[in-house]
């Protein structure tokens, strides 16, 4: 069986000797590291920021499982306290997930089930290391699909007067199940504010190639603006509609055969590929957010 | 060798019988449909519109060659003349070319010697059925390029204050040279709507995947976006800035790994290939605009 | 609603008139034009071939709905009868189908529920024109699916010595229940030149950029020969395995980063893409075949 | 100005403590790291091999500069020597280069201009970091193209007889220009075992997507095949034919409307990006052989 991993994540401003000392803190406790990226910001605010992602086999760390008490065992503990201080001293923020505390997901949808069944069957194949707990919607209709995948399903409609009530009615389910994560599978709501403050990290799809064609009906305006091409794109959900951080996009090429409806169509083959590259990158921690910018190691 | 075709174009109102009409005209005159394409656009304004693109063997036209008079033989004329009395019939605006008649195209740059290499050497290459007369510039820099392939090299430098008079020049050199085409080949320099009104058709690369960064500097605009794929689109030019009608788009995927230098040397891959396309498809008289968009038969 | 179309495809040996003889057979009947497409195959065996694809507006026919007789109408059948007229004059060999006569798919599988689900979602969700009547497996691996959508699910499971036996069986169940094309959506058997002869048409998806990695593992052999990318091929299936006409194909870039069980990951996004375009081409009558190459009009 | 580079590859079976033990070594001397990346290669023969790059800046080294001395000066080589000790503790083939230390390369042509011309033009707007001291051809035909670049140009014709001989001169040819990559833009000849072992590294591009279409006239034997995409594949060359390690590929969709003529014409785009991207990542130090396969760091 494979062993479990750390994934050790840290951000600096860029300085001397990161590589090497973040990497040589583990070959000092005798940890083997199984994957190392780094990548250098130049253009970052207020100057060149460093980013490294580490996955380090714990096989060397006396370690009970993940599930012998909450947030992992004593020795779990030290290894994060010994890496804490090393980032205190370079000045970085570091975080650390196990490859054994698997995050959960809920899927927030409308109607269409095309980019919640694309999650779901990921999900089964192991695709996406993740579980998810339930799937929540402003409409019924898409219940039989989480009934045929037995996962919970929470219907709360939504209107303009109850849309305060609503999000926190969802928030109090996220918190309730614990979710580490939020993915808008064309859940046709916008968030507001307070709720995207309040909620764990939220990935959206947009079903067009951003920056061109926010807001509503993007097929429709590429139609009208006769592109040769359309897209996708997942992104950080924020406050700004449509111009969180993008994680992940992609295109297919059309032509002037394409109507409205047609695009519509080859619209969801991009999106729903786009969206699971995104939540994968996101489950596997291989994601910064640098101002308006993603890196993904 | 390959015989002479003309290439009728004709667009109108949709109506039942177009294709029917229109192949048949060319049966009954004996003569052999090469290659036959048609679209509806449902969406036209201000109702459903048809094109259709076909390209007739003149073979059994008795024609003296193109060169023996301006505008052709007098058989050429006949034909034009009953093509335009179908036309009429069907509300259709028609229009022909023929394939002996080789157009003129003008080259306008600025410093970026890419684009104006690639066309030249895919014109020299036979992918190009276009001569190119001159190449007409506002700063000397590419000179020797244009003189290494023995193309008249015009330097006309253009300030605010000139601008009106550099432009009347411009026009004036298109005239001389009978040009049909423009094309802005990284010409640095925006087209007042006198200019566009009074020349031939231009096509204008854009370094920037349209509708998204318009304007300057669209490599900067995507990398301080963050977006994961930058594009070039080329497009006719109209009075409105990056607005005219999109002839082709292409993309790259970049990820946080380029700068913006970065970007820009990965767009030059791409602005110089959708802009060869587009020159084509407007050298073999594929293009119908309608409204905004393109139609590439 | 929708009225309804005839597509009626026909081919021949190059000649002149073709596209006016055919287009004019449906205007002379006062029948709408809705879509035109052909193409010429100069390199076809022994000589030039013509393929044309028209849709037709049944409107202008007096017609009982499909369902009022086997094989349709009897205006349906004059239609039919002129139609063979005419391609018996023009020495073509004609077709015909209705878009009220919805084609019947089998889908044949193993225990990869990657490709059946993609199917049947796109069939619910009106991409693909067709009923689904059975899904045909030789393990049962995936017949909770089958049932979750209720579609009749069939075991008949194969070894070396009962492969001639199941076959028959499987045949059987084609014919019971009037399957105009089998879809093998990973089903890991080779059928038999028995087989292929008397069945309906066979979609096979290969997980392999055909002609390169034919035979079994194409993505191991992939990543051992080290390439860049990894694709899908999607072609009919013959008796000379991995070599009938290709209908469609699709590629993703891989880096060394990628092994084999990663490839197979990758290559699952698009063996179902590209066997979804693949049957919905088949289903739209678009596809004829031409010694080992397809026109997709 | 920006300042000079070290490039230090190092390749060792994998190990605990490489990524920790080369980073940490530039750490100890006081330089500063500038691009770190690494790769372990799972599947390799006869166990897991580790691959790293690391850009290290040389500001802190007192150097003079590479062009007083054969080979750099005194500091490098203390540096080199140290780096060949910590090399040799892990059992790693190591290797260096010095970004001030420009890269020598020879294009080796026929007739086709097209990748020549794309070298060429890259090299001069900075995206190749290298010279091209010569242009060997066994025709005329290229010679005003590499005259027009002020490019020395040898015309070394070949037969069957005088290959052997042939292949003498191109080799002398390489030593007294000191070249240390040889790119056969469309060579069309067949290199000998001995030439290749004689040689410097030498990168071809082939006109088909390998391991597909392995031989001559690819472009026909897509047709014939009736694949939807044609593709291109620069890899080194190898004393077996079409086989050596792939650098890098690319593919373009293709309609059944492309003759072969049409391939070829849209294969040259294709070819001479691809090209152009194993060349560039050839000179930047980045990719290490790995049996068959490529380690593109």
């Amino acid at each position: 069986m494979a062993s479990t991993h750390g994934i050790f994540l840290a951000t600096a401003p860029d300085q001397r000797g990161l590589v090497a000392r973040l990497a040589g803190f583990f070959y000092n406790l005798g940890l083997n590291i199984v994957d190392a990226s780094n990548h250098t910001e130049s253009l970052a605010e207020p100057g060149p920021r460093f980013f490294m992602r580490l996955v380090v086999d714990l096989e060397g760390l006396e370690a009970p499982p993940a599930s012998a008490g909450l947030g992992g065992s004593s020795s779990r503990r030290s290894l994060e306290t010994a890496f804490q201080g090393l980032c205190d001293e370079l000045g970085a923020v570091g975080s650390v997930r196990y490859s054994d505390v698997v995050a959960k997901v809920a899927i927030l949808v409308t109607k269409d089930p095309s980019c919640l069944y694309d999650l779901v069957l990921r999900q089964r194949a192991g695709e996406l290391p993740c579980d998810i707990p339930l799937v929540v919607s402003n409409h019924a209709t898409l219940e039989s699909v989480a009934d045929g995948f037995r996962i919970p399903f929470f219907c709360l409609p939504v209107t303009a007067a109850t849309k305060e009530d609503q999000e926190q009615r969802v928030l109090a389910l996220l918190r309730q199940h614990h979710v580490d994560l939020v993915v808008l599978a064309r859940y046709m709501q916008i968030l507001s504010e307070g709720f995207l403050k309040a909620a764990p990290p939220v990935i959206n799809i947009h079903h067009g190639f951003l920056p061109a064609f926010q807001g509503a009906k993007p097929y429709h305006q590429a139609h009208a603006r006769g592109v040769k091409l359309i897209g996708a794109t997942a992104h950080y959900a924020t406050s700004d509609l449509d111009q969180g951080p993008i994680l992940e996009q992609d295109v297919a090429r059309v032509t002037h055969e394409a109507g409205p409806d047609e695009l519509v169509r080859l619209g969801r083959d991009i999106e729903r590929v786009v969206l699971a590259r995104a939540v994968r990158a996101h489950l596997q921690g291989r994601v910064f957010v640098s101002g308006r910018r993603t890196i993904v190691l």
